[in-house]
């Protein structure tokens, strides 16, 4: 079985057997990261170039470690250095990096729609980062892998996404692909940070925070982004905490064994405590490892399974 | 037969045999980049270090991708991150760089001759990626390859080259290059643009762009920097566009199989419609493409053909 | 022998035997450097991230040759593009970038002891590029090896360490290491820009320069920063150059073989005049080179010399 598109741009409209797909090549690809060389020569000699025209720290390391692991060679570049600067369009810096035969593009953009744009334009793979308040398809990914990790599946699960999900591409993406696969998705946050279109989500929206948590098998706790309070979306970030903050008395109102997860960065005391980010409940760092493995199955992936990829095999 | 200079400073002076064997050398490895695995060995253990002191996108890449399929190890830094802004010389930046044993300084500079500087005090390789307004020999060495893979020779070809040429690099380049290979040559623009000391170069000017135009077998378009307006050298990007930018209309006083050809990035509407820098008259992704072949074989030629180069070889 | 610990936080404390094996593994690979293809296979499959918290172009550089000469992974990353601006802790980033399985992490930081903070939470081995106004350990032994070469030997020689000592990371690592292994460290400078706790370091103060310059083998001439200036340290560079400058002039008051160093960037005609920095006295571009070997050596002993290293075999 192989992916019927070349490019990850969303996971809306991804059927579930492809993701199944991914998730299954992630695990046996992190197998290979626990390895003393944690390395496949599966893309040798394949191109892939990061246009990150957002910051990003851990996103860009993560992609570029698996790149590195699945033997692709990489280009870099940021929007600081680039022609972006000298007003060429998006289309342009696309045709002339696909005139350099590029394998792939992986592309972070403050656009919604960007990735989908250069995938009309040009013929390589393309690999969303992340692109405005879309969706952000790879922590998706990895998000629904460290679940099933944990739960053994993702069907049933009861899965809570706490905060600011309006403006969050990675509640959207979870949204899609969690309900793909058969996971049940409930949403909450400040009535000013929820979606105006929450009907087409087909999420439940809890109304009161207590009743999320004792629903939920696992909480995604989205990041507040401080430029919102500027924007009057929330009073303080006191009051967040005080309000919609993941603390230790209220993970008393949830299930016993409850997940804890976070897209980081972290602001640790306003969306979610530092000791509950810490806890044995927290698999954020699990979240962080499956990252690189998702990473390389989709980069494998797209490529069609045409590469010939010997896990047993390794330099 | 080997270059006789370990260093690409900029094309005036440069043989017409040696010209002809990089552009030879550059469609040799363009083979290579069809290929499923588009590397050669070549240069396994050499050492490009990658210095733009200018903000680049499609250059820094180009190299970084040619230095990557020819095996090379690379090191990039841009000035921003550099002791550039400790006040450091750029004697003693090329002086420490040196003293770690690199084999290749790749640099692009604000300042005219700063390439021909470091290579009067350093035994690396240095290419120059572009120096102020002096010389940007590889830019003009791919214009030659993509020209000569049109027409099948360069020897008396008409070219117009159009726009900003007081200031462009990539003009002086192509005037000192084309015409050792046998090209005729003319510029045209506005006054106010066209260099002063025109008459050292040997080219026609072209007092209407119309008859430019109507010879040319094919036009150098040329990137109208913005910040020229601000000095007062071109009242506005419509009166520009209305004078001297390639439309449509004009194309059609163009010969019917006229080439188009543009460094990038282009400003769409102004110096070069986008519909024809789209059309069949263009060759501007042919120059984008031709890039890293060339670039392959600058640095390849550069270590003297002494390193073993197996065309049929790869990894 | 290996090194007790897997991180190299400082010289302060490290016993004499481990800086002898440091300094001679890198005179080993500084063979290695001088081979056709500089590059050992010693390190292939692990990885290492540099974070560069504070602006470098040499430290970063030599870091990333040494790595990629000894056939590390290498991802890189400074402080502008990073989620330090999101506000998340060194702590948080730390525990994400182990989380992706990283071997080495090689940082710099304004802050003192940011390197020790992190060996305290993550697993990987900690190098300390400089860290604040503490320690800049690969220096000192750079210096060193340096030194070494030189004399034969590094007991009983005595250095003069000039200038702004306060401030200076260098300066402690360098007074450190040398004093283990049996040299003799006197520091020399303006009131204002000497330790005040200088009793703890052991180090002889030398009231006037001319007694510094009588007695030295060689003089560590340390970078003037221009921000001191600013606090009113120091009146003026003029001043600076004429009290404390090393001149011609003053160099006829030194040992006839002195040997001048220099951590770099230098501000050529305040601190060091150029003819000297430029001498047969000056060992700063040996300084450069040893650099390379130094990190090279540190990286494969940290990994406790569990790597085969065959220094016969290379790629």
């Amino acid at each position: 079985m192989v992916l019927t598109s070349r490019h990850l741009l969303q996971l809306e409209g991804m059927p579930q057997g492809e993701i199944q797909l991914i998730l299954d090549q992630a695990s046996s690809f992190k197998s290979v990261l626990e390895r003393p060389i944690p390395k496949v020569p599966t893309l040798r000699g394949k191109t892939v170039v990061n246009l990150f025209f957002e910051a990003s720290t851990r996103t860009r390391i993560s992609f570029e470690l698996a790149e590195k692991r699945i033997s692709a060679d990489t280009v870099s570049f940021s929007a600081s250095t680039s022609s972006v600067l000298k007003g060429e369009t998006l289309k342009d810096t696309a045709k002339n990096i696909e005139a350099m035969k590029i394998d792939y593009v992986v592309i972070r953009h403050a656009a919604s729609g960007a990735p989908h744009f250069l995938a009309t334009c040009i013929d390589a793979s393309i690999v969303n980062a992340g692109d405005g308040m879309h969706e952000h398809p790879t922590q998706a990914l990895l998000d629904m892998m460290t679940l099933h990790e944990r739960f053994g599946r993702l069907k049933d699960l009861r899965i809570a996404i706490i905060g600011d999900v309006a403006h969050s591409r990675v509640a959207r993406s979870n949204i899609h692909g969690l309900q793909t696969m058969g996971a049940v998705v409930g949403i909450c946050g400040p009535a000013t940070l929820l979606p105006r279109d929450v009907d087409r989500f087909g999420v439940k929206v809890y109304p009161r925070l207590e009743e999320a948590l004792s629903e939920a098998d696992a909480l995604i706790v989205l990041r507040i982004q401080m430029e919102r309070q500027k924007k009057g979306l929330f009073p303080s970030l006191r009051e967040y905490r005080s309000l919609w903050g993941i603390t230790r008395q209220r993970l008393e109102a949830c299930k016993r064994d409850v997940v804890i997860m976070h897209p980081g960065p972290i602001n640790r005391g306003v969306e979610l405590d530092g000791d509950i980010a810490d806890s044995g409940h927290s698999v954020i760092l699990d979240q962080v490892t499956n990252g690189v493995a998702v990473r390389m199955a989709i980069l494998y992936l797209l490529s069609g399974g045409r590469t010939k990829h010997d896990a047993e095999h390794h330099e």
